[in-house]
């Protein structure tokens, strides 16, 4: 898969006259967004994770951008007044180290004609279209077997015309080395030189296919007719074709799976491959190397990764780093602190249960004291961060310190806090922690992971297993033996966590959680105002999940509720706690604070029906 | 998700002339297939789970279709020559019983129209066009909210024209309600009344939303004139649009996860779904029936499913049935007999290794001794059914004789058989197999499963579970009484699970047998033709996967090889003996016996260029 873009952005756009002059062909704006901006979201969610521009005329634009886009980067060619775009190009030589798809910047273009480059065969492609009557048309010529011949403005010069170039083509790093060698040695004389014609100049040595697509939607806006034409009738026509493959939305409010961008779901659509193959390693790498690097340093951390859901990574910690004779403090301040109970329980894991109440924060000299109090000896300590039964966020920051101060070793599950709440593993004294791919990270379930001390992981290794599938040391070992998981992983939702994790970058886990404050307090101010009540007290909250209390109000049912909300295209959840009857609302994934604002509109509406004793649902 | 279909094919054709008279409008073909049959397999892709059929016109043709494909069926309205389309799809309202999309039987299409219905909010939704000037139009008029008005064939009856109607149409199974009970009233004096009018005719109670697709690719063919403009034009286009989506085709020749179809692959792309829902614990209901009923019946036994790879359910039934006094055999002739050995091993489970060469069959007198050695006091026997590392079948019908013979229950792994080799539990004596979703079944990774004999399975509940997350009873009893996994099961990876099962049931488990032993028999053709060797006697051959003994030729290295096969879009996998050099070549997924001719060509040629002494990839 490629997964680099290079746009070429020098030119002067002499030929939009005076708004050319204000600002480059990319910023044009059709419907707000400049156009480059739309062309570089395509890309991301076709999951490109690096796109350099070529700069030139008004380069500050671009760097402007390279500031907004973590993945950008950009390449100025200084002699962009007097040059090609093959020399802009060839000023990027330094930054390209890999196949990688060229576009131009004043392009707008259906989505899929990405796609359909990454899912060819051959590693060099030329994207090309039926007739546009474009008046800038550049020809194409191919062989019998589809390959390049030469491409000209000039038709006449063609044998046979084929298709028209649209501007978007796929380079291998080899064929871009020849269209440097060639370009060099030509600069001279032609200075101007296009990639067109360094694609034509090696066309003898290189099979360059062109695919056609005769009904390509796309346009090149090179002056004031081409924007009128893009407007009125190219741009729609994408928008529609575009519009085709969206999914419908749905708006889940339960604590994960969590509502996931359409982009994370085709991401999973990918070649067939074998999860032994080296480009699969790779993938598995890079995602945890980047899943640890949301939390701590790769060199001193690492991410083991499983095929399971959260609850088995949990496993996987509490039945491989405790040994016979240590013992684990686990706390207990909901169902996920209990489960862990029961996990130590099933293994006759030494373990002491330090319970708390589930809706104010823990009691921090107490806990302290039963660390340290000699007869248990205990060496580790689990804890939830964000427990997801209540909303309650236990305080890691202080429970690490106090484990660094009585040289306990730290676990935690930090399933539905990982980024999105700031976690700096180091600095919290955190030895493992556990989280999944399908909460805040918005990607799909099946994906658990340990991010580990990589002394302390280490260290594990003459543990006897208590299990096989969820030993952590031997899944740790051979992958980093390897880069293959131990058994079968789920090929799919790694390619959709890659995804995931882009889109997380370039939001920044910063940013993720602004979003999700601002929707939960729309959720709280909503909750206030419709006089229900929430179970922990603001300040304790995680921000991510609320438990809200019944609201005592006859004909109140939660499953009503439930249905009435789902056929508006909401997913709530209910709770799970022994002693409070409440629902639970979590404001996490791709959703934003309106969505929110809809959500307590519809719950006003519900609670002022059941009041009037109608039944939402029949209405 | 919309999983049910009803075509209307009543009509006469009569504008056809004498083709009409030969066979029905739907039964035309303009790529060899017949329209209708085109118009089924885009149905299928999308997950249309069940075809109605209303028959009329030459009945025959079309329940010919329902013997071929065993998820259409077909009703009969006799009174064809008189009535309208009204009339048909009233005839079948005995057999509809839920939202269905419905569909002319004359239209070909863009399969996105499919998935554009789906994907709406709304529970009734007409597909529509721009305008096609096709002459045989029937225009739409709707409500500034987008909502049905009126249809007619003359333009000239509407206030204004938005679209035309294309002839896919999504009803909800109320609105199909309403429709009968409004035509019901007036068949008597407009027997001919079309389904349209009766849209038309309760559009005033019920929100019926026009989704338009101006630039939709589509054409019914009602005569001569449309055969010819779909051909030329309407044909090519839908193609071109398909191809767009479509994804580079990969073979696969390692043992699983295997080739997959595009329509698995895009059966992972769902509206997001919070897993605890009802409508997806039905699905996982109907998974685990189906699952069940490719090898025994449901009712006796049953299937649980895990998030986690083929290992992680053989350790969920080693981990779980056996009890703490109780013995197990496991039998050991290849690497996943030797895993078995390595989970009990972990567990502390009582077991004996019953070891035998991994390249002729076991021995069963020996087997049987062991098993009746009364020292040994052994209640269950274990073995893999297809050992992955070298092909070799093991005779689970004599060793599941021998088991009941000896009073012992039987455990198989199937992983590499199941959906395959045919299997009857029962007969078979089997009481747990493990069998995962990416092998045979042709789905993706992230599933594994255990088909239980129920009475066997209630009663391990005694037995002090192991583990947490792979414990069997628990999650077996959880699902049975909730229909939902224990712990977050992978979403999507079920949902294309769905689809492979439905794929898996139209190609049905024989053909699908007899489709890879004829890879296989191609395969060991050319291996003999080239003077390899097969480690294993054919006749004791799975005809699944293959181990072929490394070529004594000086300059062979699987490496090497590997990463030919790789450049040409095939992928190989290495063995994994400790006694013989082997590489291993799998002939299961949605590959046929062509893929294979074309792998052995590719192999003479790699092995004749290094016996010439040159290394095939610098050629």
């Amino acid at each position: 898969m490629i997964r680099t873009a290079v746009i070429l952005a020098a030119g002067l756009g002499s030929r939009l006259g005076e708004r050319g002059k204000e600002s480059p062909k990319g910023f044009l704006a059709i419907d707000n967004t400049p156009i480059i901006e739309e062309s570089i979201g395509k890309l991301i969610e076709q999951g490109f994770e690096r796109i350099i521009i070529g700069t030139g005329h008004l380069r500050e634009f671009y760097e402007g951008l390279a500031r907004k886009y973590p993945i950008i980067s950009c390449g100025y060619n200084e002699k962009f007044a007097r040059t090609g775009s093959m020399y802009t190009l060839f000023t990027l030589k330094d930054l390209i180290s890999e196949d990688f798809i060229l576009l131009e910047s004043d392009l707008i273009y259906d989505k899929s004609g990405l796609k359909v480059l990454n899912n060819e065969v051959y590693p060099d492609v030329i994207l090309a279209s039926g007739k546009t009557n474009s008046n800038d048309e550049v020809y194409i010529e191919v062989t019998d077997k589809g390959f390049l011949v030469t491409m000209d403005k000039d038709g006449g010069k063609l044998s046979n015309i084929y298709a028209e170039l649209v501007g978007i083509t796929r380079i291998s790093y080899p064929t871009f080395q020849k269209m440097c060698a060639f370009s060099e040695k030509i600069f001279d004389i032609k200075p101007k030189l296009d990639y067109e014609q360094a694609l034509v100049g090696i066309a003898r040595d290189v099979n360059i296919y062109v695919r056609k697509i005769i009904d390509f939607a796309w346009c090149e806006i090179d002056d004031a007719h081409h924007l009128n034409l893009a407007r009125s009738r190219v741009y729609p026509k994408i928008k529609e074709r575009e519009s085709l493959q969206s999914v419908k939305r749905n708006i889940l409010l339960n604590p994960g799976p969590a509502t996931t961008t359409d982009s994370v779901k085709y991401a999973q659509v990918v070649p067939d491959i074998c999860p032994r193959e080296k480009e699969f390693g790779d993938l598995m790498d890079s995602i945890s190397v980047e899943l640890t690097g949301f939390v701590a340093n790769p060199r001193k951390y690492t991410t083991v990764l499983f095929c399971g859901s959260g609850t088995a990574v949990v496993e996987a910690i509490l039945s491989s780093v405790i040994g016979k004779d240590e013992r684990i403090l686990i706390v207990n301040n909901g169902a996920y602190g209990k489960r862990m109970c029961q996990i130590a329980e099933v293994y006759n894991i030494n373990y002491v249960e330090f319970k708390s109440r589930n809706d104010i924060p823990l009691d921090l000299d107490r806990l302290e004291s039963s660390l340290r109090d000699s007869d248990k000896r205990i060496s580790l300590l689990a804890v939830v961060h964000n427990e997801t039964t209540t909303g309650l966020l236990n305080d890691i920051q202080a429970i690490g310190t106090i484990c660094k101060r009585n040289n306990v070793k730290f676990i935690v599950d930090a399933m539905s806090s990982y980024a999105a709440i700031p976690i700096d593993m180091e600095e919290m004294n955190i030895g493992f922690l556990a989280a999944s791919a399908n909460k805040n990270l918005q990607g799909m379930p099946g994906i658990g992971f340990v991010i580990a001390n990589r002394e302390m992981l280490e260290n594990t290794r003459s543990i006897r297993p208590r299990n096989f599938y969820l030993n952590l040391y031997a899944q740790y070992k051979n992958f980093s033996e390897t880069k293959q998981m131990r058994f079968t992983p789920p090929v799919q939702i790694l390619y959709a966590l890659k995804q995931a994790i882009l889109e997380s970058r370039i939001e920044g886990v910063e940013a993720r959680y602004a979003r999700y404050s601002k929707s939960w307090r729309v959720l709280i101010e909503g909750i206030e105002r419709l006089g229900l009540i929430y179970l922990v007290p603001k300040e304790y909250q995680s921000r991510i999940i609320t438990a809200i209390v019944d609201p005592d109000i006859e004909g109140y049912n939660f499953n009503d509720m439930h249905d009435f909300f789902f056929m508006n295209g909401f997913t709530i959840y209910p709770g799970k706690l022994d002693n409070a009857n409440t629902f639970r609302i979590a404001n996490i994934g791709d959703i934003t604070s309106d969505d929110v604002v809809s959500f307590v509109t519809l719950l006003e509406q519900y609670l002022s029906d059941i009041r009037r004793g109608r039944n939402a649902n029949n209405i």
